[in-house]
């Protein structure tokens, strides 16, 4: 294995990590445990990774960081909708 | 700003994007909602991002990815001890 496998074998493992989460989010219609901060903050992080990436021509820097984003962005999503479901729920 | 700034703040803030992540789970002492697999598939992911920098000696490499790694061995630690207290707390 080269150098540039194990980039691309460990890039692969760290953008797909996230799925798990977002289908344990998704079947448990629960967010609670989840800080809101971890998805925002990498949210940003990989949006200048990706500008970052545009900027030096990087095609697998843009590829994974799209991807990426756009799961944390659907988790995010799931967290505001659950959290909010259940702040309505308890008040009522 | 210059492209390495760029690279070098987006690597800061996927890096430290796990904190408020650890912070929420030891003040909840709850990790149900939290999924085992994230954390197990980044460590190994960011193991192998770390044998890459120590392959191509890449001092950032190295240094965000030990980081990371022992942020998220931290959560696992946490989310297996709020899980496990928490079922036996269920089952007395």
């Amino acid at each position: 294995m080269t150098n540039d496998h194990l980039g691309l074998f460990a890039g692969f493992l760290t953008s797909v990590a996230v799925l798990p989460q977002v289908v344990r989010t998704w079947r448990r219609k629960h967010a609670q445990d989840i800080s809101i901060w971890q998805p925002l903050i990498l949210i940003t992080g990989m949006a200048l990774w990706l500008a970052y990436g545009v900027l030096i021509n990087d095609l697998p820097l843009i590829v994974a960081n799209t991807f990426s984003i756009a799961c944390y962005l659907l988790l995010l999503l799931l967290k505001i909708v659950y959290d909010r479901r259940e702040r309505v729920g308890t008040t009522r």
